[in-house]
């Protein structure tokens, strides 16, 4: 029987794919190190450990306010005036998995014939999501320049990241005012993923945000993933203007009902948490990573300012993104990404997420050199 | 700026919509009885709420398989063969929230031009989720001879859900049959939402599932909100062809990567759990509920065989779903949901949710018969 053309082009996320074999590769007894995914060896902070549990045990195993608890969206408006100086109505707030803020964003904004600039390389996420709803993606280096060369009659979103995922590049004030006025001459909404945005190191994070508070186009998307170590709580909000985000909500009132009040619950304690140990952490393993990196013959890799992973250049060593990460799968069982996951201007390069034991770091470029 | 119309026909769930209202008689002072929603007064299993916890303290906060875990899938599969009598290969199990479920099959089965055949009066998320994507509804009595006559050349799917929300209605199989049957002859798929196939009281249970396992073209939606009071988990599966369970995990990957490992861990320890006196206590609220309401002029309720439902018909009161639902709320604090919210048909009925304290029902019957 013939299944919807609608739904006909999903591809599947490279991470998970990946992960397949390397389950493989394990049963077969191989000791693989892993780099390949965007997660980190701490575990969750104590403290919201401690209120997940509270809240199961003290029942909040209901059916909650589909758009997010007002406790935690007050949290969330809370921590935005702290980090970008502005308090969102609680009416912009939607708290929501973050993953599917992005197809959410892309569902609610984007018609048939409208295209969208991601990107290039980006976070596979946003290409896949265009892809399967059929909206034309117009893939770029995340450079203002490059954006508003790329922006026709159809446009109606541009996506930007910074922190890159996975290049790790921060966009600089001029940079985010220029696309920002972009956006704003050409009346474009603009999803401005800052999932990364306090995992930063020798820079200044600037969001889009802070020029219309996020009431007019920007959307901002935050996850609690990677900073708090949280991916298996699914837990993230946007931040945006008031009508997309009722409109949103429906959405996910319609498809989800609601999050889960215990995991909400958690969330409220991770913002309070202090995140300075964890990222003098990766920016020792960064450091490490780095340097071994450019030690090795026919590898380039730059120092990233944000996020957690490296994105060195592979092209000397002869061999396409998918080979090299396949034979460093294979024959040194060090698992990466191929660049070439994240697009096609990430041909040439490979991605490593370092937020692991310093040991492995040391380990996996032992075995790198050595190949 | 304009919203995009590929959702502009999102509409809230009433559930939640009364929630508001709700919330703000009960922030004046007001005891509102609750039976308008889905819920019930127990919390999760013992068995459940410990394992989720442990499995916290365990570390389980990381990434996951994308389509379940397969300590779970196992289980799930088990379930199945002491339910249904068949095995499923875990490749047709994956494991998401059972609502999403509902708008993933309808996207990945139904094009712009088909029809869908839905019950009505039904669970108001199958007509949401058609009309948002633009698929024709064919709403219908959930007999099989209606469904049957409403079979046309574009008819791709047809949803059923017995026992039924909000009728507590079952199928035979003698019905299930006669509508499988007519789904073979069509080339059709077939969602059998099955959520409260375990709370059945007078009756057997008979799913399509049993003729062709899931294998070719029915779809079994199972949650484990209703069962086993986990409605704050977010947790449900589908079992069903295996070229569609895949196209829908590739969607789920896509949008929301995996569901959490703790919660799926408590998916298996529910799987395990005797909901016998549940049950018992259930069936005791429903007799209570269904004498006391017909002993109330102007109002006639038969006997549900399942679910945890009362659909009492109040024509004769000569009121509206929605007005008899406004006025026992507001002049009665009693919360019900007007019939006309699950469809047409459902016009001339109201909806309450008898899983709650039997003081809570007896009060409601009370102050119901003084109006």
């Amino acid at each position: 029987m013939n299944l919807a053309r609608m739904t006909d082009n999903l591809v599947g996320q490279p991470m998970f794919q990946l992960k397949e074999r390397i389950g493989e590769l394990e049963a077969q007894g191989e000791k693989i190190l892993h780099f390949e995914i965007g997660d980190s060896c701490f575990g969750v902070p104590q403290s919201v450990a401690q209120e997940t549990i509270s809240s199961i045990v003290g029942g909040n195993t209901h059916y909650a306010n589909s758009t997010g608890i007002d406790e935690l969206k007050i949290a969330i408006a809370k921590a935005t005036q702290k980090e970008y100086g502005f308090t969102p109505n609680l009416k912009q707030i939607l708290v929501m998995p973050a993953n599917a803020i992005i197809d959410f964003v892309i569902r609610c904004v984007c018609d048939d014939q409208d295209e969208a600039i991601i990107p290039d390389p980006g976070f596979p996420t946003y290409a896949s999501v265009l892809n399967y709803t059929g909206i034309k993606a117009v893939p770029v280096f995340s450079k203002a320049l490059e954006i508003a060369n790329r922006i026709t009659d159809r446009t109606k979103l541009i996506i930007i990241n910074s922190p890159s995922n996975p290049t790790g590049e921060v966009l600089d004030e001029r940079e985010i005012a220029m696309i920002y006025n972009r956006a704003v001459e050409n009346n474009l909404f603009l999803l401005s993923d800052e999932v990364y945005s306090r995992m930063i190191y020798d820079a200044v994070h600037f969001s889009p945000s802070q020029f219309d508070r996020c009431e007019k186009r920007v959307i901002l998307l935050k996850s609690f993933s990677k900073l708090y170590s949280m991916a298996g709580f699914r837990l993230g909000y946007a931040i945006g203007p008031r009508d997309l985000i009722e409109k949103m909500g429906l959405l996910f009132q319609t498809i989800f009902s609601c999050m889960p009040v215990f995991i909400q619950k958690a969330g409220i304690k991770a913002l309070e948490e202090d995140i300075k140990d964890r990222m003098n952490y990766y920016r020792e393993c960064r450091d490490i990573i780095v340097k071994g990196l450019n030690e090795i013959e026919g590898i380039s890799c730059p120092l990233p300012q944000g996020a957690f992973y490296v994105f060195p250049d592979i092209k000397k060593t002869g061999l396409t993104s998918k080979e090299c990460a396949r034979r460093m799968l294979e024959n040194r069982g060090v698992a990466v990404l191929s660049g070439s996951d994240f697009g096609k201007n990430g041909e040439g390069y490979v991605r490593l997420c370092y937020a692991t034991k310093k040991e492995i770091i040391k380990e996996a470029l032992k075995r790198m050199k050595d190949a």
